[in-house]
């Protein structure tokens, strides 16, 4: 009820942060409705958002700061500044600290994941970032590489097309935004279910979320998880799985696993990380409850 | 424990039929260690194999046909025959029916499965077939198109690598050997997930079948699928699905579906059609019963 009070407290003033986490599978559209973009400029405090942009995993990190700097500005964000991190000790400079907090919201953009984390990964930085997420001062958005980090266990590459196999999927270390997750991105469009699935089988105390491009799974603080755009955000929950192959064989043979459950959700389209069920404005289901917190669900 | 009997009988008789309908996934080994047409082979008879091939999918029927003969007839069959159906008008010759009286084996290899029913859907020969191998007279093995035309609704073609969504496949009518199942082939290597994800939608009373190339998924008279080969077979449970948008959504549009249940299975797996379960040698793990034929199963 609390919970309801505010959340009719935040829609009535606009201007305010409405926190959240937006895993964004990449080729937003940038140019025409820009839906994705519109709702976290909204989310980021619309004419009073102070936006971070983080380009650091892309090749041309200037050009892709000025491209996003371009289209929040031109929403009318307040401030929006760029930190173009370079080098490790930039990541673990004290002042980017103090910057996040005059912050409304966070961009990551897309590149090389690898790349971000080996500039960016258990900084202090990083720490303050997911303090400030947390206690939901601020949203933070990502996209490509950008949403891949998400998660403490992530994609780093791998291949597609193959039947499931470990050699299909190189993991690593991400931010660890919400870490009981692990995020892939330009989903069907890259046929990633079963790198996806590789994964998972590699760490089945996660949860699988495959995101396609111009859409975005954007996780709030009560625990639900919304789709917003034009593809679907594919959800493979190990919850019930009997067992696996995947420790027991070789790279690149084929591993057994039973039981995954599938859900594929699109534009409208709730889930929630607590009770692992699917809330669709359509059929009406409602999870039981749902009073979690973005912070609770990352023990999920 | 008639059952278990009639079983050790069969093992201690090699030379009599074992029936089963053998789904193989396209492109099996021909020329090697023949780990799948050995298995057809052996099931067929063996020495005493009459096997009759059915390359009426295939483009060049003559070529198809004699590759098959040349192989089985290497293996050893008593007699290998080629029936070349090349119009609709000799599907429906009762001569054939009498044909099919002598055979242990029936081969259907690879092609356009459209070609395929075309001439032979529908006709008194496939009535004949399906009674044939429900009777357990007969061993039943389809690759590649041969494979996508066991079930009743088929997987005609098809798009691959986008999300979800109706466009992506093209359903017509199989033979109906097994009705209660939706086959696709050639599965993980075309990034067919999706594609049978999109026919299980529109036909949720099924079970979808994926089998990778040259893989087989061995449907036995006990109710059980047993996977053989060096891929995987996926099976594509709708039985839980609480909803699913498929109806209500554009041709091109993605759908939601919730609640698939997903199985990976690699060689040596076992899966009952009845119980929906898993059955592994390696986890001991196995389904309370198993009476069922592959008549009732089709039922399913």
């Amino acid at each position: 009820m609390q919970q309801l009070e505010s959340q009719i407290l935040r829609e009535s003033l606009p201007q305010r942060i409405k926190t959240a986490v937006m895993a964004i599978g990449g080729a937003e559209d940038r140019v025409r409705v820009r839906q994705i973009l519109s709702t976290f400029f909204e989310r980021a405090g619309a004419t009073n958002a102070r936006i971070m942009l983080i380009p650091t995993a892309s090749r041309d990190p200037d050009a892709m700061g000025r491209i996003y700097r371009d289209i929040f500005e031109d929403m009318g964000a307040k401030a929006v500044e760029v930190l173009d991190v370079r080098a490790r000790e930039q990541g673990e400079n004290p002042l980017l600290e103090h910057h996040l907090e005059n912050c409304t919201g966070v961009f990551i953009s897309g590149g090389d994941q690898l790349r971000l984390c080996e500039f960016l990964a258990n900084t202090p930085f990083v720490t303050k970032l997911r303090s400030q997420v947390q206690q939901g001062k601020m949203v933070l958005a990502g996209t490509s590489a950008g949403a891949a980090v998400i998660g403490h266990q992530m994609i780093a590459g791998g291949g597609s097309g193959e039947f499931p196999n470990r050699s299909l999927v190189e993991m690593s270390i991400g931010l660890g935004i919400i870490p009981g997750i692990i995020v892939d991105q330009h989903f069907h469009k890259r046929n990633r279910l079963c790198r996806l699935i590789s994964a998972i089988a590699e760490y089945p105390d996660k949860l699988g979320i495959g995101i396609d491009e111009d859409t975005c799974a954007l996780f709030s603080p009560d625990g639900l998880v919304e789709v917003i755009g034009k593809g679907t955000v594919t959800i493979v929950d190990p919850g019930e799985i009997a067992s696996t192959s995947h420790p027991d064989v070789g790279a690149s043979d084929p591993f057994s696993i039973y039981n995954l459950r599938l859900h594929i959700l699109s534009h409208g389209d709730r889930y929630s990380l607590d009770k692992r069920e699917v809330y669709s404005q359509r059929t009406g289901i409602l999870p039981s409850s749902s009073s979690s917190s973005i912070s609770q669900n990352e023990n999920a």
